[in-house]
């Protein structure tokens, strides 16, 4: 593990042509980034001006890449699929650390203190957890377990999130478990294990409120539920009937857990093959509607207030989005934003949504009351859209 | 109505001693403002290192003074009790626009996009709105009503909110009525009122969803609810035996209804005069519990997560505040931070709690999870405390 690239203060602060920091009264909650997945790069865009501002690049292999904000909404934090990990400046638009922390990854986390940053890796299977301000390595949390044939094995991490108080959650794929890491002190991790949650969890989320953690199970039917408020967790099995089934469809992409919503006082949940949305009781964790939408849901987001939940799809209906109603819970409007549309990004108060079009190289901006598109920018291939306000939320 | 104050971009740039600009790098999603009431002040706070980075000074009569966020996070607004909203930018720490738009106010709002900015006054009555970018007056919305002998009278407004799209909700003391005003154009605001409410709304919030829009009412038992998500919303009354009822208590502070907290499904409400704290189910609006606490609430607030709820009190008891747990209903902890606790701010993800003891001088950062304090702050006589996170959330 080396750092590559190491920009101090002084130097940040010098302008590059075309990449000009932004003037010194500009606040920074109303920024955010484009992952720009074929060129290793990311555009910093201003959701008030609704432009792009400049670009950061040398980011190596961004497909399926996420990003973290620091407290300060101006640092961030880029997970690369190639397992490196950028601190990055949207500010002064520069690299500020770089490290390679692994040899395949698939997100990370940044700690409610916003001291500790977390990485999810495949290769090899763990949780790495680094210094925000430095990135120096803090803590290795190898994923290891007993396979059946007795030997030790390290599985693919999937579904890590933020927990209050320095605390990381996360899932095994191979092992059939979910962790809480506590890093209360970084240097020696305390992990709390639960196993035999059910075959293969794929993906997860925390709920906004931290309370709950749901696994999606990609092995068997129905989802893991862990309630972490309580005072000694278990897990238990919620909407059987809801994963793969017995009888599984054709799955063209997996959907985001993440990307689940709560809205009031229910989830909105892509189900796995089908083309319906499923509406869960967000107390007792049980299905009380679906809804037919234009094909299998991929992100299935809430408007900050709940009022909407919007859906896009996988392969072939993926140039499509469609906008939920969550009081009447019918499909209200069918968009066509573009090709190819992979993410979503609602600006922190929701008058709008950022939508990317990969295939048109195109990020759309559309009002969410009225669906006229605001905007159009030019954005070579994007996929990922983080906006800094995810600084003050969990789970994010 | 006249502007007695601008700078502009250039002259903002400039450093004053002890008043240097942040670092170029810097971002704004964890600064914040102290309202030091007597000196006209705020204190410009930074939440990770947990300090005072400097003052902005020559805003008038800050008793009962509020502030609001642009989207940037850098853009604040202040009302003061004078009458005076001036335009702030907590990077620069410096002034950027005043005007004496009022003769007596109480408090204001940002549009959801941001680009206005309103101000609820109680002479003259009524709500004048401003270009949030220049405070450039656009709407002067006169709270008129008919009196009982007919005359034309002004009534003193309270409880005003930003909702969804350009509007303002507002509800009129003297005129038991709430308004809802559209500024969609800004020039040509659409009233919607909503009369026969309850007799004296002192006080309102809307809920974070911006779905509810719950008045107090002084004058009579209950409060009055709006639900804007009905195709036809109207005015019910809600939780009968709750306001000040037949047979008033003394009440030493009004509690402030903005403070009211939303945590789940529940709201936690300072009941008026009895000492205790109100639950409602936040769907059917009836009350399923009580919780005896220390003092007559002032401020009843949610950490962020919803799991606990922070409470302070009027004289006699306003050196204390207490923390409940939303899950057993039961205080768990009794804190002395100071004397005078005239407000509370969570940190955007609610590690910290930072706490206003006016007579000490002093501002105390709490740690929510241990209880301990975690940095004094000497800030002269300190009162409301507003963190950038603000921009992001609606009803704020």
């Amino acid at each position: 593990m080396k750092r590559r690239n190491f920009l101090g203060a002084a130097a940040a602060i010098a302008a590059l042509p075309g990449c000009a920091p932004l003037p010194t009264s500009r606040g920074t909650g109303d920024l955010g980034v484009v992952i720009q997945r074929a060129s290793g790069k990311l555009a910093v865009v201003d959701t008030t001006a609704r432009e792009v501002l400049g670009e950061i690049a040398g980011l190596g292999d961004l497909s399926h890449a996420s990003v973290v904000y620091g407290r300060d909404g101006a640092s961030a934090y880029v997970f690369g699929r190639d397992g490196a990990l950028t601190h990055v400046n949207v500010r002064t638009q520069r690299v500020l650390a770089r490290v390679q922390q692994a040899g395949n990854s698939i997100g990370g986390a940044i700690s409610q203190d916003g001291s500790l940053v977390a990485a999810q890796n495949y290769t090899p299977g763990g949780v790495r957890v680094f210094d925000a301000r430095t990135l120096a390595p803090l803590a290795d949390i190898p994923a290891t377990y007993t396979a059946a044939d007795g030997s030790t094995q390290r599985s693919r991490v999937v579904g890590l999130a933020d927990l209050p108080g320095r605390r990381f959650v996360f899932a095994l794929f191979d092992a059939d478990q979910i962790w809480v890491a506590d890093l209360a002190n970084p240097r020696e991790p305390r992990i709390t294990k639960f196993a035999g949650i059910g075959r293969q969890p794929y993906d997860a989320l925390v709920t906004p409120d931290g309370r709950h953690y749901i696994a999606g199970l990609f092995g068997e039917d129905g989802l893991a539920l862990l309630d972490l408020w309580q005072a000694e967790p278990k897990v238990r099995r919620i909407l059987g009937g809801y994963g793969r089934g017995e009888q599984p469809l054709p799955v063209y992409k997996m959907p985001h857990l993440r990307g689940w919503a709560v809205a009031g006082r229910e989830a909105w949940l892509p189900a796995i093959g089908r083309h319906e949305v499923l509406v869960a009781d967000a107390l007792r964790w049980e299905e009380v509607a679906r809804v037919p939408v234009a094909g299998q849901p991929v992100f299935v987001m809430a408007r900050p207030d709940g009022r909407q939940v919007w859906v896009n799809f996988a392969v072939p209906d993926y140039h499509r989005v469609q906008v939920i109603d969550t009081v009447t819970r019918r499909v209200v409007r069918t968009l066509e934003p573009g090709k190819a549309v992979l993410h979503m990004e609602f600006t922190p108060r929701g008058e709008a949504v950022w939508i990317s079009s990969r295939d048109d190289d195109r990020v759309s901006v559309v009002d969410t009351a009225s669906f006229e598109t605001l905007a159009r920018l030019d954005v070579p291939q994007p996929s990922g859209i983080f906006f800094s306000a995810r600084a003050g939320r969990m789970g994010l």
